[in-house]
Order: C-alpha cells, then structure tokens, then sequence
C-alpha cells in the first residue's frame, strides 16, 4: 500500500492553487436543498439478445427503471429530517482527469444531507476494498485534490471485482463499516463489476446499494444513457496538443514520419477525436481494420501508398495516428495471438512456443520483428488481455513501412529520400494531466448524484448526465441501470 | 524541398489565433525611432587557453568590442536618412519555440529603417542558402507564423555551413542577393559556424554582415553575454508539465517506475531545471557522472538502491529523469563508442564490429542487451555524434535496473514486489509547442537587435539581451563577437 494515499498535498505550482479554487458549475437540479427522483420506463440491455441471458443471470436488478433527478417543485414544502449516511468510495480503473471531482461531488451532497454522514475512501483501489482500508474523507482531505488530475488521493490497483473470493471480500468490508452506499469509479469492466457485486448484495440480504460512475479516459463506455466517461474530453486535449506539436515538428524539420499510438485501449474513440481536432496526416481506426478485415500487409501497403504519394510532392514528413490496441483488431494478428494464448493455457514455456504454434501462425511470427515476437510471448505469460495494449504496434508498423520502402527503392518503384521514423506512445503524460473545466464540472455532478441515488435506495445503477454538448444549465441528472450494459 | 513552407497557414485552432494576437513586449532601447550603438571593451575568448589559437584563426573578427545598444538621448536630433537595406535570414539547428518570432522582430526592424528594405528567408534551412531558394518575408506571410512555434515558416534542413563547399556556397548566394547582413538562428554549432561564415566572407571582401541569434532548446549556448537561448523556457514548461502528469500518475497507480529522458543534447540544463519544476524521484546528472567517473553499473546500482529504499516504505513507483544523451557521459560507454567510431571510419561492416572490438570493450557491449547493441552499431554508420542521442539510454537503464532487481531479489537482497517500468523520450511534443511570453518576447527582441547590428555594420557578432530575469523594461539589449565562444 502506497504510504503516499490520502496525504495533503502541497499544490507546488500556481496552476494547482488556481484550479484549486475552481468551482464546478452545477446543473439546475442540483441548486436546491433537495432533488426529486422520477421513475421512468423499465430498461432492458442495449443488446437485444442478450436481454434473456442478464435477466436470468441479474434476478433482482434486471429490468429497473430509468431514474431521473429534478428539483422539487417551488412550494414543496420542507426538507424532511434525514439520518445520517454512510457511503464508500472507491477507484477501480486507469486512472483518469476528473476522478476527485467524483469524492468531492459526493462528499458535498453527503455533508449537505446531513453533516453527520460518513464518506470513507478505500486506500489502494479494490485492494483496499477487500481489505477494509479506509481514509474518511473530509473537507481537509479534500482540500487539495479539487480539480486536480491522478488518482492519488486514493490510489488504484488490481481494478476488478469479479473472483467469487473478490466479491465476498467486498460484501464482507460492506458489512462491517456498515455501508449504506458503495461507489466504484471506473469504466467498462468496474460498471459491469458493479453490476454483478449490486445483485450479489441483495441476494445476501447486504443493504448497501451500489452506484457505478463512468470515469475512463477510453470513451469506450458511451450508449443511449452514458454520453462520454470522465476523463475523456481532457485526454483528448492533451494528447491532441500534442499531436498538434509534433505535426508541427514533422513540417518544421521535413525529413521524418511520426508514428503516434494513444492510449485509449482497442477502441478508437481517443484516436478519432484527437485526428479531428489536431488534423494528422493519416489515422488508422481499429474498427475498420476488423470491419474490413483488412491484414497487416495491405495496412502497411496503404501507409507506404501515402508516403510515396507525398514523396512525389516532395514532402518526406507526416503523422500518422493509431488506437492503443490495434493490433487486436489485425484479423491474423488477433488469431496468432488466440494461438498464442492457448499455448500459454496449456503451460507451454516460452522459449518452446514458436515451435508449436500452426504452420500459418508460425510463418506470420517468424515475418514480425524481434521486438515484437518477444513482447507478443511474455505479455501474454500474464494472461491479461489489456497487457496486449503494451505491444509497441506504431513500432511494428514503423518497421515494416521501412523495409516494404527499401523494397520499393530496390525494385525501383520508389525513388524518393530514404524513410525514416519516430515512434511515440502518448498515454501516461494526458491521463495524468489537470482536468478540463468540462470533466470538472461533470464529474463533480456525477458525484452528488451518487450520493442522490444512494438516498433514494437505487443499486446496479450508474450516475448519468445527458445533454452534456449543452452549457451545464441544459444538463439533466439522471441514473440507469447498470444492467443495460451487461452482456451474458 | 518541403512544398508547404513559406505557405500562409490557417491558425486552426482558437488558442492559434488567440496567441497570434500577443504583441511581444519590447525593452526600452528598442522603443523609439532609433538605437544608439555604444562600444565597450574588446574581447577575448571565454577559455583563455583557446585566445591564441582563435587570434590566429580569426584574423579579422577576434578581438571586436562589446557593443550595447541604447536609446539615443533626448533631442539627439532628426533621424538621418537611411538607405534600403538587404538581409537573408535562415533557421540551422532543431526546430525551437520562438524562432518564428525572430524573422518577425528581424522584419518589423527592416521596414522601420526603411521601408524599401528586403527580407529574404532562406526555405529549406541551410539548403535553402546554398541553393539560394528564397521566400521574401512580408507582412502577409508573417501573420500566421508570429508567437507560433516550430521553424516551418522556412523549415530547417542539414544545419551546418562548415565545409570549404558549404562556405563558399552560401558566399555565392550573399553575393548574388547582394546581401547586406545574413542572420543565422540556431545554436553551439551554428553559431560557431557563423563566427567562421563571417571571417571568411570578410578574407573574400564579401560585403555580408554575419549575425548569430541564440535559438537553441538545449539551453547549453549559455556563457557571460547569454544568460538563455530562445526556446528553452517553453521546452523547460512543456516538458516540467508533462513529468509532473508523469509524477502524478505514477503516484495513482503506485506501480511502475517512469524512465523519462528528456530531449536537450548531452547537457543537463533542461533536464536540470524540468527537475527542478516537476520534483522527479530522481535525476542522473550528465555532467555529475562525467565528473565523478560513474561506471554504468554504478548508475544501475544507485538507482536499485533507490528502488530498494522506497520498496521499504512500502512505495513501488517513482520517476527518473535523465538528459537526452547521457550515454555519452559514462565513461566506458563514451569509450567503447569510440571504438565503435574507429571500426566505422575504417570501413569495418556491422556485422563484423563486435569481433573486432578490444577485450574490454567486445565483453561490456556483449553485457548490452541486443536493442542497445543494434543502435550502438547502427547509429554510428552516419558517423553523426549527434546520432548518438537517439539511443534509449532510458530503456538502457530500465532493462539493467530489472536485471539487478531480479538478481537481488534471487539473493535475498530485495524481498519487494516486482521491479516494473515505463519509459519515455520527451522532446518533439516539447520543441514543437506554441512559445512562452518569455520566449515570444525575447526572441523578437534578438530579431530586432539583429537589424541594428548589420545596420552599424557589425559582423561575426551574437545579438544578446542581458538581465532575463527582471521584468521587459529592464532588459539591456547588446551585441556580443562570436569569436568568444569559439575555441580553437
């Protein structure tokens, strides 16, 4: 456990002390005292089909209401006498800008209902859960993280509840701090964790409600009811700033390729936003490379169809941007790895795979780069599909253009400057970065509806704003059930 | 030669046009009508061993006064006429924040004097001079290129004029342009190459004045006339904000160890000062390990101690931060490159160089692992030092660091968890930026001190600005002889 967790923090620079005092716009119908909750329509999953397998699997959240927040009508009379709360908070997920807008939303709502409600952060993420590690959060605590970027108040770990051992560590911890709400900050895969650990609850007669809080610089948990996750539209800044300043280095200097992955897993909601808003070159988007089942060479053959293409206008620079995770979305580079994997589930070591693997499979491997076959062969010793995400793809990509242009050179079909390239993962430095004045504001919102939820007794729900494209005065606060976006 | 350059460029994005907007601040002497030029002490090189050997090899430049550009006192009197006057201006070194704003204090100088006079960038850098391509600089060209960063109003190409060929071809274009003065952006070498451009042009009864301005984002062009190069200050923020978002998810996730080298040459100072901005876990100064004559594994070894040490207090993440070519700062590694460098000027193929290599050096490149081994070798077929930057010295460290972790670990030594790192090269995103006021200011203020220097007639001279660090209207603006930094 990080010693560092939940101290206050100096706010070195003028930046952090200014955005410190930063206070986030609220939507109307969190201005008043109190909030209604309205009941709307039953929900089913986003997928048809799997509506029956959830329904089955989710007996006691399945089918809830649509949840939305208003204010009370004028005249409503008084606020009736409420008991005080008692709430977790957790982190479960990469941590993303915005995230202790989340505690601190919620923490103002929990004080507003009443003051002598308790809101305990669990210290190291799920492992902090599970092993009952809390901080109370309070006005001092928060004093420094308003704002601020990182997850560092609270910190993060293995970002999953889902073993059986897992689950019951959690309900164990909900117990005995006798929660009345747990809220886990997280992205896909929490929000379908929360889902599980909401129905596991009820079924063992726990009372603490859980709430999911989209908060995931992906933007891969997007639907009817959850516009954009937290984290999101910073990201997206950052990385297109500077996206933007190594185009404006490639065209400053004119003599190298960029290739640039950003981080943002196999999805290419990260990649598509910042092409549209710092304008590279050429953009490669996961999805249509699995849609159109298009193969690592016919990628590299479009690249170099490019290159030389700009060659002929006498420009030898450009950027090119791809998703984290695209060599997931490579069919052949996809089924090599599924190879790849059942080697490693069947205890294969390392150094003996290759040999094994299918005559078409081994030919493909032994086509890639050193580099990559060994990347390919130990991130997967973890059995992790994220650590796929690691594979140096705009390295991969980088290489083979180089070479299919030294054989265009030689066969004489290419007869322009040498190719060369920079590579660059952009992830780390945008993800950690201070959070716009958007995911200040919507984060924050999504942490006093948290609280709201709890209240009113929702569980297997995540805190939603829509109209979020309209200024904060438009937006409306409502809660779905997480079951809409479980499938099987 | 790149085709965009030169070209008008929409200012895509608000914060563009916003920032075209600024109008640098000027110091007092550049305020009026006209500028006084008072000439002070002769000089002498900065290494007082090198003033002989320079005397001689700088027959014409050595030894030139300080010169101090001041306002002309009250009632000093009409402005004389003055006679249109011709200046070349090219960009030779990495692109840096700021040099935009140089051709533009350059321009706005130029037409005050007078307004027939002309201003020729040279397109495609020191290419461009050689091959006499020019683009006039107008007003109409320049409003999109002021407070913007990157060179790519003229691009930058082999940033060098030093051989016989190179010197006499951009004599051959001064004389065809008829040029009066000839101002060289860029940094050490530039400027140094400047300080021969203009003894030669004088042995050649060559006209052309030849003025230095320090743009450089290494910020190692540092001495007693120049406090600061242009750009290092936007580099330095750039880069101090992306370690802190480094700092601060490495603090959330609490587990890896950021390897960060950040772009700035085999100096220190930006490393230095983004350490000094950011607080880092560590930093691995250049020229500490030169000095103290720190082996390789004795980097590893600190560092592991480090690791170990914070592993005690139960914290298993932490940045570092090194320069971009510290390599060439630890001894064995600076002689077996050496070595290296012999093999290739006697035309030894790669593929037999480390066979030929002495014991000691055959058995630490054996040590490397293979990545180092293939850009050690590589890089040096350019026979470019400055290639020597491009090697992952970060990955380099990482790899050794896991190496001995695992190995302490085996001997009971380190009983913590798993040694795990990131690494990144920070530079392009960094140099590619929009300057700071600072940047923006200063480097207009060097372009205007650059009109008044050729307009006195001043050769083989550096524009410099004294007092950086008090507020605009303290800034001293003078000229400084380029021999003083020259050595040998």
């Amino acid at each position: 456990m990080n010693a560092d967790f939940g101290a206050p923090k100096e706010l070195a620079g003028g930046l952090q002390q200014r955005r410190a005092l930063y206070q986030p716009r609220l939507p109307p119908c969190l201005q008043g005292p109190t909030v209604r909750a309205e009941y709307g329509d039953a929900t089913t999953t986003i997928d048809p089909t799997c509506a029956q397998a959830v329904a089955q699997a989710f007996p006691h959240t399945f089918g809830q209401p649509l949840v939305s927040f208003v204010a009370p009508a004028a005249g409503a009379g008084a606020v009736e006498e409420r008991h005080p709360i008692r709430v977790g908070v957790v982190f479960s997920g990469r941590q993303s800008p915005g995230g202790h807008n989340v505690v601190w939303g919620l923490h103002d709502a929990l004080k507003a209902y009443n003051p002598q409600s308790l809101l305990y952060g669990f210290v190291g993420g799920t492992e902090g859960l599970f092993a009952n590690k809390t901080l109370e959060i309070t006005d001092d605590v928060l004093a420094s993280y308003k704002n601020q970027g990182g997850f560092d108040l609270l910190g993060r770990s293995i970002d999953q509840i889902r073993t059986t051992k897992q689950v019951n560590a959690a309900m164990t911890t909900c117990h005995s701090l006798n929660l009345d709400g747990l809220v886990i900050i997280g992205g896909v895969t929490s929000n379908s964790d929360a889902a599980q650990l909401a129905e596991t609850l009820i079924q063992n007669n726990c009372k603490t409600k859980v709430v999911g809080v989209p908060v995931s610089l992906n933007g891969d948990l997007k639907n009817q009811f959850v516009e954009t996750t937290v984290g999101f539209d910073t990201v997206c800044k950052v990385n297109s700033q500077l996206v933007s300043n190594v185009c404006l280095d490639a065209i400053s200097a004119g003599k190298y390729y960029y290739f640039v992955r950003l981080m943002g897993r196999k999805a290419s909601h990260v990649a598509f936003e910042c092409a549209l808003q710092s304008h590279p070159n050429m953009l490669i988007l996961g999805e249509e490379v699995a849609l159109s089942k298009l193969t690592l060479m016919e990628i590299i053959s479009k690249i170099c169809d490019g290159v030389q293409a700009r060659a002929e206008l006498g420009k030898y620079h450009g950027v090119l941007v791809i998703p984290e995770g695209l060599i997931e979305s490579i069919p052949e580079m996809y089924a090599l790895i599924q190879e790849i994997n059942i080697l490693h589930n069947s205890n294969v070591p390392v150094a003996e795979m290759s040999s094994q693997l299918s005559p078409w499979a081994a030919a493909l491997f032994q086509f890639l780069p050193p580099f990559i076959r060994r990347e390919l062969l130990l991130h997967q010793e973890s059995d992790n599909s994220a650590q796929l995400s690691q594979i140096d793809t705009e390295q991969l990509l980088a290489h083979l253009v180089e070479t299919e242009m030294i054989k265009r050179t030689k066969e004489g079909r290419y007869k322009g400057r040498k190719f060369s390239s920079v590579c660059h993962f952009f992830g780390y430095q945008a993800r950690g970065s201070t959070p716009s004045n958007f995911d200040c504001d919507y984060a924050y919102a999504l942490g006093r509806i948290s609280l709201h939820m709890i209240a009113v007794g929702l569980t297997g729900y995540m805190a939603t704003v829509a109209n979020l494209k309209d200024p904060v005065d438009k937006w409306r606060c409502a809660a779905a059930p997480l079951t809409v976006i479980r499938c099987h």
